[in-house]
């Protein structure tokens, strides 16, 4: 229906005669002709309707905004006054010889230019309006690039597409699952899955030897701005593999993927323990752009009485850092107290904090409420260990260790970006050697899941679980997780002593993973892989604020679509073929 | 782990000391030596222990069939006497030097090499080993190869992948839908898409006019050998086409992915009305490499008062047929009893026909249970008409068009390959100028679906909607549908003509489809789009027997996964959660 698309004319079209079709953007009728500025996916061309040509001119008066178009028209370059060199197309215009109204528009619910001034909500209940948004279309192209990418490095890289069932049986990746009622089996269930972890464990058993996949997961989780209930994995697995091999792949990955679509060179990768990205950050997905760091204090509080400190620092499970906010000096009352009701959200009683005024004054340069409980050397330890120079100022954290990583990690985030002291576009990092478990109230929780390898052997994890690491690695970026894998679990006695550790009984276990156990009875290669989370990265890439710009329908913090009014009520008669009814409330 | 795979070794690693790693495919002592076939993803090596190398002899001495093993070993040319020419790597073997074994494996339930022997539900109960045949494996390599392709080629064409929910709300394409109950809107119920239909749609009144998405489609509808609760659909739509845009392409890209796959040169598709192909074949999906048609005798019927034939031939909605088999007087008693059992299926109550003994012999030269009940001038006629020769056999069909078509078109295609009449390895067509409406009971039903743009205006489709044809078209290949789509309806008046055809009423429309409505009126480009099977088109090109063949994991026909056994009971505290109970029976 068309010669060329909008955006690609160019002053080398001048002469040419062109069809078009597109949406009105804007309209303006200046000097008796009209102006119409027509969009479609390439971009925006100004086509003009003077009144010589009588029944297109008589059409174009008629057409408003997102009226759809077809125009015959010649290409002319405008005059050097009227050029727009903020437009791709701004050398030319198109005089407008024959135009045909493809559709009508209703005025749309919000202006496509001014979106910010447009609320979410109505933005998702119109998103098929808001999509039209240049930006928005940008960013789905950016990710259809991105795939593409993807999928042409892994096959590559001798990675073959397998797809994995999303009617399967519940998984165990701890969230909760969404289930479907069974027609055929009455009172039985699928579920959704929340990866594809056993299924492509279970194509390493078959010898696929390299699997990828760019596959939907689903969990039904609390909503949080980053996570939607159906969200989309790079997932990979491969046999006859080690650690080295699998981290080498995912970042060639990343470096291909930033260097193909941001024209950006990664820098390699260093790699830390999880032991000392918590020790330093506070966090297993540390932010290595903020370069300031938690400083352990706790040794120095001997002899203090200050309880809130010094509870935590002879508590085994307790921590204390100091964190020192370079140039912080200056930071007002009133920030302090925004700072502190941050803390407070991870859990933190209060936020005690030093300013350095004057360091060689000694301690009438500092100014603090909480000096007066401190012992002179303890003071002296804290400005040594963590270099404060004069204009600093270095805040405290002393809790349960949980406490303090995650309020003073969180914190150490904030303070860096808003302080303008984050250094670097991308700082990328694995962290290694996780525990295998994290222990909550006596019981023992994968720290990943169920089937990643120890880094020792049966023996050693019955008689020391909570001292053992695995074979895990995380790659985050910028203080997001950006993909985690590991090596897996390949014989059968190693992964029935981990379901032990788990609590998962041999029956449990029979019940719930036969099928896993069994095929590591019957040959399963050495293996490992990881799994990306897609949406993340192109949030990241595209500098967008939340996983919602990134997906075509998303769903609300409710889980929730606006556009369909999914999810529905449906009539009893479906209910009842599929064997369910829905429940009375309190019932 | 590894420095080659196994089935890459050639004459020219001779000499080389080679790393590899695989599984046990078949063990042979002979003459105090070890013989071990590895097998990895790439094929199958010959390896030598002999009990110069003490330990690993003394290992390979161990292994079984289905063990996991590293092996190093120094490749050598095979003695001319033992070369083995049906193996890529039948001119070396591998003397084994170092060997570990990585896995043990119990013996599996089923030989790998004879799996015609084992039953499917144990290949399906174990199906990571099923899937150990190279055969197996092959296909879905063939699959990954080819979604490649597909994706290529319509990156190529401008085409963007954008993925679309699998959460939302129900789709009206026919068949019933999967339900996922929601938590947090206790008593609604999301709907798993039957297909991206309404999606892909609005996103082209986004204005993101060239979609893709290889796609998971789910129907919980009574299962057929070639139909699974979940498929994959290769779905594309553009906006500003007509058919021969969308038809275009998608020719193009099955004579790419035969090229590039098959080494085949498809030839153009033809292009055949849907009265054409139901006249000529009974079918909307003709079988061409049977070239035997269905030839219309209703009107030789006149004072003929036999009433399985004059019944049918009087009847408005009956169809009386003749079906020429060339060279089918050879048929015998029990043969034409299996075809009328065959056409019983489809609801024929019988399976009358002629046997052409001798043409020259008239009347004499024929033989038949029906002939006295046939004047002499409508057995001239169907002779005449049929084309029949010495030596041939019609075969006859009256009843209900429907009846007719479905018995006698299944019976074509049957008679034609059984009988060796097929001609030509791939035979493709488009079929165009479908119906808008089947009626059933009085009442319609969208031939495609309701979304399809019809070739009239909304006046002419109100006052004849029987008589409207669709802007829709299907690919054929060999008699499968490969893929169909349509033209869609892009204004609002049009879609509630063909709601209202279809007996929807305004408030029925509103509430089930108000949001595609209101995104017809706010500017909705002209579009279409189509959707290919992948899942079949792989079946067909891999010349697989059956859609589960082409699935890694799939549904047996009660819709159950036998490995995992999904659908499973689950807990009533989950059920709780997501707001419904089981009923129970007779509730």
């Amino acid at each position: 229906m068309r010669s060329h698309y909008c955006g690609d004319l160019r002053a080398s079209h001048d002469g040419e005669t062109v069809e078009l079709c597109g949406w009105v953007h804007r309209r303006r009728d200046h000097g008796g002709v009209i102006f119409l500025d027509v969009r479609d996916r390439t971009g925006l061309v100004q086509v003009v309707f003077d009144p010589d040509t009588v029944d297109a001119f008589a059409l174009a008066d008629k057409v408003r905004g997102e009226y759809v178009l077809k125009i015959t028209g010649r290409v002319r370059l405008r005059d050097e006054a009227v050029r727009n060199p903020r437009m791709a197309t701004g050398d030319i215009e198109v005089l407008g010889k024959a135009l045909t109204i493809l559709n009508e528009a209703q005025t749309p619910p919000f202006e496509l230019d001014e979106y910010s001034a447009a609320g979410e909500e109505v933005r998702l209940k119109y998103r098929y309006l808001d999509l039209r948004r240049p930006e928005a279309l940008q960013r789905f192209q950016f990710r259809s690039r991105l795939t593409h990418a993807v999928r042409a490095f892994l096959e590559k890289e001798g990675f073959m597409d397998v797809e994995t069932p999303v009617l399967t049986r519940a998984t165990p990746e701890g969230a909760r699952d969404y289930l479907v009622p069974s027609r055929t089996h009455a009172g039985s269930f699928f579920a959704l899955p929340q990866s594809p972890q056993l299924f492509k464990q279970l194509l390493m058993v078959a010898g696929f030897d390299r699997y990828y996949q760019i596959a939907k997961c689903f969990r039904d989780e609390d909503l949080r701005a980053d996570r939607q209930p159906e969200f989309t994995q790079i997932d990979l697995e491969a046999s006859f593999v080690e650690e080295e091999d699998i981290m080498g792949v995912a970042e060639r990955m990343a470096r291909t993927l930033f260097r193909e679509l941001l024209d950006v060179e990664l820098p390699e990768f260093p790699r830390m323990t999880f032991a000392e990205a918590m020790s330093r950050y506070g966090s297993d997905k540390p932010d290595l752009r903020v370069p300031m760091e938690l400083v352990d204090i706790a040794d120095l509080m001997d002899g203090v009485e200050f309880k809130v400190f010094a509870g935590p620092a002879k508590d085994p499970k307790g921590r204390v850092v100091a964190l020192k906010v370079p140039g912080g000096a200056d930071l007002s009352r009133k920030e302090i107290d925004e700072y502190t009701k941050f803390v407070g959200i991870y859990g933190a009683k209060g936020l005690a904090y030093v300013k350095v005024n004057d360091l060689a004054a000694g301690a009438e340069g500092l100014q603090s409420p909480i000096l007066k409980f401190l012992t002179e050397d303890a003071i002296k330890g804290i400005l040594e260990r963590t270099g404060a120079a004069t204009g600093d100022l270095i805040f405290f954290g002393a809790d349960k260790a949980k406490v303090v990583n995650e309020a003073m990690g969180a914190l150490r985030v904030k303070v860096g970006h808003e302080r303008g002291l984050a250094e670097g576009d991308w700082k990328p990092l694995w962290v290694v050697d996780f525990p295998m478990f994290e222990e909550e109230d006596g019981r023992y929780y994968a720290l990943h899941h169920p089937f990643t390898m120890p880094k020792c052997d049966p023996g050693e994890l019955k008689s020391n679980p909570e001292g053992a690491l695995s074979r895990a690695y995380d790659m985050v970026l910028n203080g997001t997780e950006l993909g985690g894998g590991s090596i897996r679990i390949h014989r059968p006695d190693m992964q029935q002593t981990v379901f032990e550790a788990l609590g998962i009984d041999e029956q449990e276990a029979r019940e719930k993973f036969g099928f896993l156990l069994d095929a590591l009875k019957y040959g399963a290669p050495p293996h490992g892989g990881l799994a990306f989370g897609l949406d993340r990265m192109v949030m990241l890439m595209t500098g967008s604020d939340s996983i919602r710009e990134v997906i075509a329908f998303p769903k609300t913090q409710t889980a929730a679509c606006l556009m369909t009014n999914a999810p529905s009520p449906v009539d009893n008669q479906q209910l009842r073929e599929v064997g369910i009814s829905v429940r009375k409330a309190d019932s």
